[in-house]
């Protein structure tokens, strides 16, 4: 039984259901369905921000954080790089980091370049990280590159969303990344030794300004939603995103930023957040899902035949595109 | 008639009609398919890049220089912004575009911020760029500001696509961008008076000898595909993305980039290219909306209770993810 060796903490059984998961095979599946009675437990970490910023020695001094600690946790990192959607970048990051972390049973680190549809990258994330909870994994660190979509689905998958910045980058790059401020939960700037850290600190802060009292708040529908000031705000206390400086390359400011974490996982649990970031994560998986097996379903009743010739006369300006729909979607005649 | 005031170049209409697209209403739809017919004209131009790289000003002097030429074209911008889902950064483009075009009746800008999923984008951004194509706009540049998923979604709308890099951007930024040359139709160097452009040039020619023979073929499902060394080789002729340096702020290499752009659609419509770039954005199109109809249709069938059942249930682990699924688009018994 594959299940047994996963909760048994079998690494080599973890790591074939890691790569049927990204497959998506029946096998895979099924092992997934039976292991989901045993995920919740784990913390989920976001952590995004533009390449150049050092995000992944940041991911890697965070996990041996964890392992040093008092009382060591089970660490595991997916790399998910949905910004090179034709290249196998993550592959060479893989190598780098194992030299800093091979070796001890406590850690498990998965890259993943994208290979197809945001939603398909979204739906494999989300099968790996209850694969690595249900396998007992109590922190998966979830580290993403690049801008908007991504971002935002990683918030939906994170309890704990950071958001990495460092100095220099440039401040036509920082200011496009307003939008992505407001799914932080704690703005790091790395490299924090560099020129310009006062600058980039002070350009955050006043993006904070500007943003308060923009709170995430999810919805009926999952979504992060923006009180403005018509909105009347709601009882709960608030969380304001601290800014922590770090060196990941020297370890500094590795410990606090930890802290900084651990606080908010706290805030969550306290104010009940942490429930409501599950369901709406749970109900993110669950809209994709559907939407997947309702595309399937349609396309198992359809032949190529039938698509193709609607394809033609769409090509042709015969039909419009409201109207290709219309012909293919039909039910069925009785 | 809308319709007829579109066909006859009123800009008020088309304006409203723009609008009634963005916000999906039964009225633009309507008039969408009405007009579907006199669509297919337009040259489509894609401009992609990181930000700072100069785009806008790139696009203000294109459409200027497609003004001003010996028969003058008439230029519509579609100005797609998917990297802020939650600030409307748009809009300040739009002010800055305007005093610069604006009185300019063969001149129609349209600026578009991200409001929902990627998908109601990309169908939002075709719906505008079919309303420019039926009121007889000659040439569409869509502009975007993104990496990853949205630049693939350009590559697909468009039948050239420029992207556009600038020198000192850094040296892990234009790393991560590898990906992306491979959607790209022609290189631009913008900001070519800059200090490091020959490296830029360098780096952006290595990439290019890594790419080849790298070539894009669109394949039964629209998507582009890679040609290994393994897969044979069409005997069409290859279309090697040429370099152009600008400056566009002083309009310098303008004239030599829209020449450019001249030869890359006499090469799509020599090699029979342009009707395959049209097919493969049509089924684009028409496979986004099927989905979109499919969900619709399947909410349409479902109470909030039957799904706030499952949710519960799923969020509860006394169902997997696949089995509320299964629950929730199982047919109706009869």
């Amino acid at each position: 039984m594959m299940e047994v060796d996963i909760l048994n903490g079998n690494r080599l059984a973890l790591s074939r259901l890691l790569t049927q998961i990204e497959n998506d095979t029946p096998a895979g599946r099924e092992t997934l369905r039976v292991l989901f009675p045993r995920t919740g437990r784990a913390h989920l970490i976001g952590v995004t921000g533009a390449p150049g910023t050092g995000k992944s020695s940041l991911v890697n001094q965070l996990a041996r954080h964890y392992r040093k600690s008092a009382s060591p946790q089970r660490v595991a990192v997916v790399a998910v790089d949905p910004s090179s959607p034709f290249t196998g970048g993550a592959v060479l990051g893989d190598r780098i980091r194992m030299t800093d972390l091979s070796g001890d049973p406590g850690v498990f680190i998965r890259s993943m370049a994208s290979r197809g549809s945001l939603g398909g990258l979204a739906r494999a994330t989300a099968g790996l990280v209850q694969a690595f909870d249900a396998a007992g994994y109590d922190v998966i660190l979830i580290e993403t590159v690049g801008a908007g979509q991504a971002e935002v689905d990683i918030a939906r998958l994170a309890h704990t969303t950071l958001v990495v910045e460092a100095p220099g980058l440039g401040d036509e790059i920082q200011a496009i990344k307003a939008g992505i401020l407001e799914i932080a939960d704690i703005l790091v700037i790395n490299k924090a030794d560099r020129p310009g850290v006062e600058n980039t600190e002070r350009a955050l802060r006043g993006m904070l300004q500007l943003a308060h009292p923009v709170q995430r708040i999810f919805r009926h529908h999952g979504r992060p939603e923006r009180l403005t000031p018509d909105t009347p705000t709601p009882d709960a206390p608030l969380w304001l995103p601290p800014i922590q400086r770090t060196i990941a390359s020297e370890g500094k400011g590795i410990a606090e930023l930890a802290e900084s974490i651990a606080r908010h996982r706290e805030f969550l649990i306290k104010t009940g957040d942490l429930e409501r970031r599950e369901r709406a994560r749970l109900q993110n998986e669950l809209d994709l899902r559907i939407q997947e097996t309702l595309v399937k379903r349609w396309q198992a009743g359809m032949t190529n035949e039938q698509y193709d010739k609607a394809l033609e006369k769409l090509v042709k300006r015969e039909v419009s595109p409201e109207e290709a729909v219309e012909a293919l979607t039909q039910e069925p005649k009785k």
